[in-house]
């Protein structure tokens, strides 16, 4: 069986994820190893902040270091050495100039960030580079549409990620045997902020048999209104039965509200961007440590953390290489935001198997919004 | 007593100098902490890769976090996290031409790289700041000229160099008593690259009351043969009852050729800066990163190392974060150099102690110079 739901609390519930390596509960928070790393934070720090998922880009390792390489080395765990479970996404690039150049109806066309090649992103082509990267689970190839586009742009973007879903799904069936591979593939909604679109959407994925269904297209610098009235129009649709995973999620407060609904699986840049731009998540809110008043602050980041930054350096020490612009900081700081955020999946876990999460997370977002 | 040697081998020795933070064995070899920090390498990774002492910069640290701050932090040590022993070092920003402006009798004048204020660096200020560091070595004020300079200029930079010595034991010792501290005070000879002046030098540093005798203004560019015509002429004049340290020294080679003249002490960029741009030392000699076969070399940078690099993380792999600039890579690649030093020096202590230090330098330069 993939995906068991052990317990209940309200809407939100913990269960267990069946991967090709291993067994992870869920509801889970996967940092960025985006090109097989974190930026500034190595794979051996995700493990020692508790991280027991990651997820990387498919498109971007088969450009660098290429799958001739991954595959020779291994797959993409023994690559990274990392002992966790790794999802790959493959899309998003849309939102990077830089290397997005068009769409058409058999895929995505972008230029090589490194040697200026031209690559066209088909179904085919990202479940090849899936299954040969070795990810536990796959994310298909969907298109997704900025905030703020126009209704039929919107569909245009939802008719390809329809479209790719069953194309990557017969594909994959078929990779999946002649790999003789226990790959998951998840399946992705879209339909951009338009709430008819999102729920045709949402039937349309759910009625595809993925063995987890991804609400992809959000978090993407829209108001959080915006945010939640898709989330609210698709979540009804979508089986409860099968992992549910809100992509480019997030921030504490935003996790700790999807994980109410009744989602499972996160990813996104939140701890490690912000980490690098010197905001510091503690349990009575968000640090920015920059601020002068840091610099004679002989304490930790926070005074309950297990940290490897928090048992070793004080704030004014991480003010110090801040204001030196030492990039040893950058990674100080990341492994702290990561394991605050894995700290909050845990407490999250246990609240709701004490059946209190409701408690929690008011309890939560007092202490954390105080500052 | 403050150093006391336990064997001898030919020139070579191993001794222990005892200072206010605890005993450490000679010969070693200190990494930089500049700015109470390595470079893309944090005070940490340095316990954890072996290392017993490191150097710090007494100016840098007064500009920034400035003397307030390390003092309320209950000094160096306390800061930065280090449990070993600290070395602080005052000049060679005579080189550095953005922030030094002039020298005269009494000192060297700086301007802050970080608000443009201008700064005398004093014996009596300069002493002041290392105390007030709390260092375990401070060393005197010198005046270092550089590689290529008239022997007039070179004769200037070494009559600064003997007064404030001078004036800087004076003050240190009345600075000691006042504060109640052991911290040691070295002295500096100077003298270029001109033998006259290097004996002059040596002979009026070996006279004065220090703990112990560097030799500074060496590895600042030159060929190696005027390197060692200068340590030469040098070190027959100072006492072999005192540690006696070479600044700025440095790679493997001249280390080990150092260690057989009886030098004890070394510090320099050299593991951290060489990791850095790609260069890593191996027991079968140095490999350069950046060249294509380590793509698909799966093997750890040395297949003998214990480095928590070579513990975790291939060749390729490397490769991979040098080919995409990941900033973690840095600190990758410097753990293991700054390791492999630390390794070199643990072996140098035991062939020394084995009365076979000529044959270990012997068979170590053949294996590290073959490839």
């Amino acid at each position: 069986m993939t995906f068991q739901i052990t317990h209940h609390n309200g809407q939100a519930r913990v269960g267990i994820l069946n991967t090709a390596h291993g067994l992870i509960e869920t509801p889970f928070f996967m940092p960025c190893a985006t090109k097989a790393t974190g930026k500034s934070i190595t794979t051996d720090d995700y493990q020692d902040s508790g991280v027991k998922a990651v997820i990387a880009n498919a498109l971007m390792l088969s450009l660098k270091p290429g799958m001739n390489i991954i595959q020779k080395a291994g797959g993409l765990h023994r690559f990274m050495n990392f002992k966790g479970i790794i999802f790959t996404d493959c899309g998003g690039f849309q939102m990077s100039r830089s290397i997005f150049e068009k769409k058409e109806k058999n895929g995505l066309y972008f230029r090589s960030p490194y040697d200026n090649q031209k690559i066209i992103l088909t179904p085919q082509k990202i479940m090849e580079i899936e299954i040969t990267l070795n990810s536990d689970v796959a994310m298909m190839l969907d298109d997704m549409s900025g905030y703020g586009v126009s209704k039929e742009e919107a569909r245009t973007a939802m008719e390809n990620t329809h479209r790719w879903g069953k194309e990557c799904l017969d594909i994959h069936t078929k990779l999946r045997k002649r790999h003789n591979s226990k790959q998951l593939l998840f399946g992705i909604v879209q339909g951009n902020f338009y709430s008819d679109l999102r729920i045709e959407s949402a039937k349309f994925i759910n009625n595809l048999n993925f063995d987890g269904i991804a609400i992809g297209g959000l978090a993407i610098g829209e108001p959080k209104e915006e945010m939640y009235k898709s989330l609210n129009a698709t979540l009804p649709l979508i089986t409860k039965e099968k992992p549910r995973y809100v992509m480019g999620v997030g921030s504490p407060e935003d996790i700790l509200e999807c994980i109410s609904k009744g989602i499972d699986c996160f990813d996104s840049v939140y701890p490690t961007q912000t980490a690098r731009h010197n905001t510091l998540l503690t349990w009575k809110g968000k640090i920015d440590l920059h601020q002068g008043k840091y610099a004679t602050d002989f304490h930790p980041l926070d005074r309950q953390c297990g940290c490897h930054t928090c048992q070793n350096y004080t704030r004014a020490y991480l003010h110090h290489l801040a204001k030196i612009n030492e990039p040893a900081g950058k990674r100080l700081r990341s492994i702290h935001n990561v394991f605050f955020l894995q700290e909050i999946m845990e407490k999250s876990k246990d609240a709701i198997k004490n059946k209190i999460f409701a408690k929690f997370k008011k309890e939560f977002l007092k202490a954390f919004q105080r500052l």
